[in-house]
């Protein structure tokens, strides 16, 4: 598959720190964005820019604040044509603190929102593509929100917005092939303005098939993380999607690198992927929170009741 | 999805024999017969009918040869309507040596060969369904073979067997979902008088997904296993399957347990699953034997040079 508008954004450092606190060090950080630079990745989101009026320093890592000086500290002397990219939740970050683009390392800014707060993420996209970044829109939870309104939210998103993609966000990992083909035509038949993203969660393991579904249907922003890390399930793993991918800009090699020296022992530190109660999250169309709770509880490999408390759900 | 003529049929004991030399114990088979049966599932595959001339009972479990009296005494005395399936290899089993149906637990054969053996499985085949048994062929890797030597395999099949199903198999994991829908319409033209099957291997996590894709396009025999077993990255797991598969006479809850008591503790004992080296065999389209090799040695974690031996395959 080679199509030379595609762009791959890794936001392992993003979604990956939502296990850990965005508390990765600075090195490991800087090992990341070298090696994803070597193998020719688009964009690297590196965290959240939050306000510190709403999360306190002493609890999170440096990268649920993503301030340019951190940002400068792991790119610095890299050579690299990676752009950086990071995330902004509606209602949770103070505007007027961002810089000028020409005066920040950061070059894109990806507004997270629920269909419900759509004008306010508009809003929020506007005033950062106004101080000359690239940005996207990212509409989380789809699979719980494909009714009208989600139609009337693309509809005021191509009419008012400025954004450079729009993403589908599978948060709950509950999407089929079905589902995603029928979505990324929905946008694109009302956005003509920007590209479509997709971000897949891994729940029942079709987070890489359903990004394959995307491309086929035509969306060319597509989010991976290495070695599929993320949240619960995790996400599209960035080395299946890099080796799908015949453009020949990228490369591999670094990216397999990093698994074998970062990822393996990373991964007996902290938990995601395939977990049998997150597939069941994904299954009943829910999130994982549950699902975490339990896996840091005593009943961890206690399936079963897990399942029927789901199902049981709603039936009280 | 619900589709009456699906029959979903797990392979947990046959593929997951492949790490193990076939050598589960009575008590574990007995286990996943008797969780699978009140699941619903249609048939068990728990082996291979090897003969003992070609391999030796000493250096194999008893799921190599699949002598009708260990079946028995797995399904002794369990309720259930599953049937038993097993699985023989072209040229590597006496027919002579196999009873009646009537006198057997066996319900079902399935016939393994490439594209080159077709004579041999056609004859095999027959040879069994006259005996009284349902009979299916299984075309290995798939991926290496699909010019017109494939087609004129599936014509011969139309035209000269009794099977009741005939499988794709992707041995190497290295089918996407548009050569799968490709596959699965090929076979759905020329042949007419069996069901269509899908038996995926997970070396990029597209197992399910291909699999999703193989019921669009009205295959009907899915193979599954539990937790995704099997040999190298393991297959389609059956309790996403059976997730998916909204057919009520489906029960996900005993799978979920056997998965909690029998398949967490076995998996620290064994491996399969989603390992670097089977994802890279499967974009490079190769049997997953390097990479088997690659983690049994010191360097079980080197992907990038595994990587690089591969690209440099022919090059020399």
């Amino acid at each position: 598959m080679f199509r030379e508008k595609i762009k791959v954004l890794d936001c392992t450092i993003r979604d990956g720190g939502l296990i850990n606190k965005h508390d990765f060090d600075h090195r490991f950080v800087r090992e990341v964005y070298k090696a994803l630079s070597a193998a020719g990745v688009d964009y690297i989101e590196v965290g959240y820019k939050n306000s510190r009026k709403l999360f306190s320093p002493s609890e999170y890592g440096a990268w649920k604040f993503c301030d340019d000086e951190d940002i400068q500290k792991v790119i610095k002397g890299i050579e690299s044509k990676t752009k950086i990219s990071v995330m902004v939740d509606v209602g949770r970050v103070d505007l007027e603190d961002v810089k000028p683009a020409s005066e920040s390392p950061v070059d894109m800014f990806r507004v997270a929102s629920y269909v419900k707060d759509i004008d306010k993420a508009i809003h929020m996209a506007n005033h950062l593509a106004d101080k000359g970044y690239e940005t996207t829109i990212n509409i989380m939870a789809i699979s719980r929100d494909q009714g009208k309104e989600l139609e009337e939210a693309l509809e005021q998103i191509e009419k008012e917005s400025k954004i450079n993609a729009l993403y589908i966000v599978d948060s709950f990992g509950a999407l089929y092939q079905e589902t995603t083909e029928r979505l990324v035509k929905l946008f694109r038949n009302i956005v003509k303005r920007a590209e479509v993203g997709f971000h897949g969660h891994n729940n029942q393991q079709l987070a890489f098939g359903n990004t394959i579904e995307a491309i086929i249907h035509d969306a060319n922003y597509l989010d991976g993380t290495v070695y599929g890390i993320g949240r619960a399930a995790g996400n599209c793993p960035l080395e299946l999607l890099v080796g799908f991918l015949k453009n020949p800009k990228f490369d591999l090699r670094p990216i397999l690198d990093l698994i074998s020296k970062e990822f393996i022992p990373l991964r007996k530190k902290i938990e995601w992927g395939y977990i049998i109660p997150y597939a069941i999250s994904g299954m009943m169309n829910e999130h994982p929170r549950a699902a975490m709770a339990l896996r840091n509880s005593d009943k961890r490999e206690d399936y079963r009741s897990f399942y029927e408390s789901l199902v049981n759900i709603g039936l009280d």
